[in-house]
């Protein structure tokens, strides 16, 4: 499992340095501020070309810096749901291919603290070298879950209190401004252009839409989704709850 | 002038058609909805090679379709403020390198219905088909100002009575939470890394943070402008103003 790029690798290396295993790389000894930290924290260093570590990662984006990282540890709804929570926020990601967006999203979720990120096995890409350093090295700090069933994630969730939040540029959405985010919610998004699937929108409990004022209807993803943290995050920091229901 | 991409050029197409000179494809006649709707609309259409495509967009993402656009019509700063306002948002971009960013940028200043977008011709990346590909088409929608000096720029608007309002990770950050954006607002946000310069910083009325749950200290660039634009409109738009100041 490798990760790349000076600010993920720079990231793990400051929030979970036991992650990372070694360090490949195409830079001298001491040449700038990530290979003065890995040689403090004493992470093995392997001098390698620029070619191979393209080869590595199958990507020219490195920066000259590949890491070769711990196996994720992926998480099991049934464990995570066994752990009983008052407040809880969880992200399931439907369909989402884009590797830029996919990495921004997690980033997102590291930054808002959400408690567990969901995608499916099927639909939507998995965690590349590139997702991970769109993710600035959140795919390596935010707790994931791999399922091969988004519907049943989904009801085991509801099962366990949590409301279904989808968020959905569609006509019966109810808008953003006027939703009360539940203490524990399962925030639902989806892929560009289709949208979150059929069998997920209609078992749901609310769909909900950021009000757009121009004439593109909606934004990428990876900012529709961190508007949607943000205002979970925001409404649940204020007791007095004054924004109505 | 060229933009690229399906999204791309059917948003302009929908949304500001006279925009469109001619369309240079690869594809074959009718071969998709695009192209239908070229048609429809009496757009001159060239057959060209993948390859012309790229060199002319100098880039390979263009997805068969590259659009000849009439010159952008930028706007003066000056013409924009003789025209006084009540209620007005402006977007000032300080160093926006990155293409990605700089065009979802763009997409959220178009979403949320933001009067002008005021880059500088100096620092940061200048409006490129990779941009105009990034902002789904909002390159071309939204109305933009290209400045040479941003400090100046700030000052007239502050004449104008508008607030200074920049996106700041820094400890003197006040809360978004605790932020009510005044109606005639001026949000600068700056490159991811360096954020905004010192003369702005020192210059604007305030500056604000997103309150972040997590490891990671903040979000993109392109995420963050989108969840103060979002706040932004939300505080506009409850006439009660019930959430502090």
């Amino acid at each position: 499992m490798y990760i790349m790029g000076k600010n993920c690798i720079g990231e793990v290396l400051k929030n979970s340095p036991t992650r990372i295993l070694e360090v490949f790389t195409s830079q001298r000894p001491g040449a700038d501020p990530l290979y003065q930290e890995l040689e403090k924290r004493n992470i093995p260093i392997r001098e390698t070309s620029k070619k191979k570590l393209s080869q590595m990662v199958d990507s020219e984006s490195h920066q000259s810096y590949v890491a070769k990282v711990r196996e994720r540890p992926f998480i099991h709804v049934k464990d995570f749901l066994r752990d009983p929570k008052d407040k809880s926020i969880v992200l399931m990601l439907d369909s989402i291919f884009d590797p830029q967006n996919f990495g921004a999203i997690l980033r997102a979720a590291e930054c808002f603290g959400v408690d567990l990120v969901i995608y499916s096995k099927n639909r939507g890409a998995d965690i590349t070298p590139v997702v991970a350093k769109a993710s600035v090295g959140a795919s390596e700090l935010v707790p994931i879950s791999r399922v091969s069933n988004l519907a049943e994630t989904m009801k085991a969730f509801q099962n366990e209190g949590y409301f279904a939040l989808t968020a959905d540029v569609g006509e019966k959405s109810q808008s953003l401004y006027d939703t009360n985010f539940p203490e524990k919610t399962l925030l639902i998004v989806g892929s560009e252009g289709k949208g979150v699937q059929p069998i997920l929108l209609k078992k749901c409990d609310l769909l909900v839409s950021i009000p757009m004022m121009g004439k593109i209807d909606s934004l990428n993803v990876s900012q529709a989704t961190a508007v949607f943290l943000n205002s979970y995050c925001m409404s649940s920091s204020d007791p007095q709850d004054l924004r109505g229901s």
